[in-house]
C-alpha cells in the first residue's frame, strides 16, 4: 500500500463562502502517483465544513439561508459559547455538515459524478484555512 | 492491497424513498474476494444521501418528517435554485444526511451492528440513481 | 496493506452526553502497530454519533441545544417511532450529525488538529455503547 499527504490552503474574504477544491485536491493525486484507493480529505479548521455537491450559486445561497435558519448567529445570547460574535453559529453549521470527505479513486481519476465537486464550506471567513488530503492505495 | 468497484443502480416510484442496500452491497464485496479492509459507498446523484441506521418504517417516516421541516419544498419562492419545483429542497436534505458511508470488512463480512442497515434516501424520486461501491483491502 | 481493528466502550449516565475519545483510539492505533493509513470508527448505537470537534464543554450545550430544537423529544405525540419516550428525537438527532468518522494516520500519530477530538455523542445514555475502531495501512 502506497499513501501521500498535502495540506490545500484556503483564504476567504466573505464572513461565509463556498469553494469547489476539486482541482486543488486531484493536483494533490496526481503527485501521489497513486492509480487506485481513497481520497480522504479533512478540514483542519472547527469553522468549516467539506462536502460533496454540485457547485451551483443559487443552491450554494439555499443551504447557506437553511443553514442559517437552523443555527442562526444571532441573538447572540442563545449561545453560550461566544469566544466571539459569530463562533458558535459558524461550529454547529460545521458540526451538521461534518468536516470530512472520501472519493473514491481508479485509474489515477476521482470517481466523482460530472457536475460533483468536494465542496469546502468556510461559516467564519477571513482566515487561512487548511485541508489535510490523504491518499491511500497503489 | 487489493480494490474493486462496481455500481449499484436503484429506482425510486415515490418522491420521498428510503431503502436498505445492504444486501446489494454485500453482495460487491463477495465478487471483490476482498476480506479485509474498507467498503466505501458513494452516492452520484445530489438528491440523494447514504446513511448507516436501522430500517423501520416507522423511524424513516419521523425523520423524512425531520427533514421535511428543516428544508420544506414549500413554498417554492424560499429558494432560488429552482430546475424544479422540488429540486432545492431535495439538494439540500441530501447535503445535511450526506452522500457518502463507509463500513469496515473484517473476514469477508460487513462489520455492521445486527439491526443496522446501508440506507439510501432518494428525495426526488423517480429516476434511476447509482451507488459507487469502492472495496479496499487485502 | 495492514489492518486491526478493536471495540471502545463507552457508558453515560445522563441522558444526553458527550465524550472526546481520541485517547481510547489512539491507545487501538498503537496497538495496531501501524504507522500510515486511515483510521475508520464506526458507532454500534443507532442513538450515537461521531464526530470531529473540538471539546469545550459551553460548545458541546450549544450543539446539544441545536440538535434539541432540530429534533425535540416533546411533544412524543409528534413521532410514529416511539419503542420507548426519548428513543425517535436521539434516532433523528444520530443521523444528522452521523455514526461515523476516518482520521488520517501519519507516522503512527492521528491527524488531528491541535485542538480537535474524536467526539461521541450519546443521545439516549444510560447503557454502554461500542465503537468499532478500524486500522488500515502499513
Amino acid at each position: 500500500m502506497k499513501h501521500y499527504s498535502k495540506k490545500v490552503s484556503i483564504k476567504s474574504d466573505q464572513p461565509r463562502d463556498y469553494f469547489a477544491i476539486t482541482q486543488q485536491v486531484s493536483f494533490v493525486v496526481s503527485e501521489s502517483e497513486i492509480q487506485d484507493g481513497l481520497v480522504f480529505c479533512y478540514s483542519n479548521s472547527n469553522s468549516t465544513s467539506l462536502f460533496i455537491h454540485i457547485e451551483d450559486k443559487k443552491l450554494l445561497q439555499d443551504i447557506d439561508d437553511c443553514l442559517h435558519k437552523l443555527a442562526p448567529e444571532k441573538p447572540y445570547s442563545q449561545y453560550t459559547f461566544n469566544v466571539n460574535r459569530t463562533d458558535a453559529a459558524a461550529h454547529i453549521k460545521s458540526m451538521l455538515l461534518g468536516r470530512q470527505v472520501c472519493v473514491s479513486l481508479s485509474g489515477g481519476q476521482l470517481d466523482l459524478d460530472e457536475d460533483d465537486h468536494i465542496m469546502f464550506a468556510d461559516f467564519d471567513g477571513g482566515r487561512e484555512k487548511n485541508i489535510l488530503v490523504k491518499v491511500i492505495g497503489c
